[in-house]
């Protein structure tokens, strides 16, 4: 969809956009005509692969959701109290949790029985509806998803109006919060040569105890798993504002490739805030199939692949951005080996410190990595 | 167990006690006699509430663990292996997780087809054991476990050697460490009054955009759920050292209950930690059944009690901390009224800060505690 904007949007043009979406329903019921709002359609048949961006994106089929209509009355009210709720937030400066706009919004009716909402399962759709509707994110909206990950290096960031030195964060590290928008967080200075985004919190501590981001001048990130939207929209930001390269390091296994794939391109479920969130330029550091043999991890430090694996595998082979020879041939390998391995494969026996002392100096060096 | 020094031993202790052990085995071995570890029992049996010291804790009772015994012979190897581990960890100054340390002792034994350990469901237990046997902690044994929940307030520390002011963390916070014991993390300076541990992360994320630590001068941590043991570690550090009293805010449902149990005496699980890691002093702050009432907390945004919240509130009135008078009328009350609530309902129709503008000062104003 080459019109939308897809965030960026300050609080005072987020503002507009709710008001905008009030006022033409406030004009069409005052012209005796039926309140509509033309929704986005946020599912598989209206997402697709942008080659040229390198992004999954939502395409332009929308649904129409009409005040006067039995079916979809509730859903249209619901809607308007979310982004009104929203408007709220953002006028006032200040932030929430889904849960908590849930609650906000959720009363019984005025001399009905009917609540506006019974279970958040109902608001949390409404709200990407409103997201999508308005080109803008949930973040915009003032509105934080779950906190997860933290981060060091040699850099200063301002967070809410502290300055932060992120080399002098000690063990623990910075947690990077859920809203990481310009306008909450800035990057102040720093000396960072590329970012490095470790999937396993465990493979971060020794990252960052062994104090690799001080040698290699790098900013190094957990995410615990799946990147949460802050970790992601973080990264995105410091790659694309610092120029830095992105290098993802995840166990060599489907879920790790399909983390790497949507820092990389996006998800097909959160199509819409893939311009927001994806970095089509991230590199697949490791763990590879081939980094066995390469690095001698014995027989059994691996794990059989079951059948889940195999078929998430064969799953990849198909994806667009997979389609390079040496992608093609990552996977392939993974499949005729039959097996998977973890980040801790690479701490066995040897040197506690392999993992940052030679695996990854080495991998770097001798640029093999995949994107 | 009057005699257990639980913890506080530094590296060099430690490595005493780990070179102990292994001498012990040894010298037995030597003597011809068959080599013995006496484990601590971690099962309810053997675990007790201690009424003076207000804590669950481990009793006196052993079990024998011997090298020549078919069905003992495996574990026996399994405990020297991890002893072994820990000791080069501790040597070593680096820390590692419970699944590195797995992968670094996982082999298959020379000529056999018998591996050392299989799943780390086999290692975790004898880690526990060897914490028990020595009297030490996983963290003394430069264990770590998982790393939740993050800290902000009017507090200087020193982490690792950087020393980190907490009032200037912005939005994020300072994320907290699995290990924070005395030779990683140390206190440099403060001015708070009390420490307010927060269950909920979204909750959190209020206190400190409000900054209500700064106007109330607090140190606020989040726990994000059941506090990992590196927040309860700290939070006692920051009671027992800085001589501060802890307020828990959790939602009033069993399992925030439980949060708050926990925190307060400890688990049955790890009775053995509990001298390390329970508050006996923590107080309860909220949310009080009572605060329906109190704060007009509408119908609607109460949730009923399902058959398990009843029978474990119904445990709970049985726990002998839970004796005093004003815990029996709050979880009599909990069951009479048939619902729970969530701290979001804290937050509803009226202003977003409610609960840090109005009930929280309040509820501490008017001393509308537990403990």
């Amino acid at each position: 969809m080459s019109g939308r904007r897809n965030g960026n949007g300050s609080d005072k043009a987020v503002i507009a956009r709710l008001e905008g979406l009030g006022r033409a329903v406030a004009e069409a019921a005052r012209k005796g005509k039926n309140p509509t709002l033309e929704i986005p359609i946020r599912a598989l048949s209206n997402v697709k692969f942008n080659d040229k961006r390198s992004i999954i994106e939502l395409g332009d089929e929308t649904q129409s959701r009409l005040f006067l209509n039995v079916a979809m009355a509730k859903k249209f009210m619901q809607t308007m109290l979310v982004a009104a709720g929203c408007k709220e937030f953002v006028e006032s400066g200040k932030t929430t949790s889904l849960r908590d706009l849930f609650y906000r919004l959720k009363h019984t009716l005025p001399g009905t029985t009917e609540n506006t909402f019974d279970e958040q399962e109902e608001s949390d759709p409404i709200i990407e509806d409103v997201e999508v509707t308005l080109d803008t994110l949930r973040e915009e909206l003032h509105l934080f998803a779950s906190r997860k990950g933290s981060m060091v290096g040699p850099i200063t960031i301002r967070d809410s109006g502290d300055q932060i030195d992120l080399a002098r964060m000690g063990s623990g590290g910075w947690a990077v919060p859920s809203i990481v928008e310009p306008s909450v967080i800035q990057f102040v200075r720093h000396e960072a040569k590329y970012v490095l985004l470790i999937e396993k919190e465990a493979v971060w501590v020794r990252f960052n105890e062994d104090k690799f981001w001080k040698r290699e001048k790098c900013i190094i990130l957990q995410s615990g798993g799946q990147p949460p939207r802050g970790v992601r929209r973080l990264v995105q930001r410091l790659v694309n504002e610092l120029k830095l390269p992105l290098f993802v390091l995840v166990d060599n296994d489907p879920w790790g490739l399909y983390i790497y794939s949507v820092v990389k391109q996006g998800s097909i479920n959160l199509a819409y805030e893939s311009m927001r969130m994806a970095v089509p330029a991230a590199r697949f550091i490791g763990l590879s199939t081939f980094d066995r043999e390469e690095f001698k991890i014995a027989k059994d430090l691996t794990i059989a692949l079951d059948e889940q694996d195999r078929s998430r595998t064969k799953q990849m082979l198909d994806y667009p951005w997979f389609q390079k020879k040496p992608w093609q041939r990552e996977l392939k390998e993974m499949l005729a080996s039959g097996v998977k391995m973890e980040l801790e494969a690479l701490s066995t026996k040897r040197n506690i410190s392999f993992i940052t002392e030679e695996y990854l100096p080495r991998k770097l060096k001798e640029k093999k990595w995949l994107d």
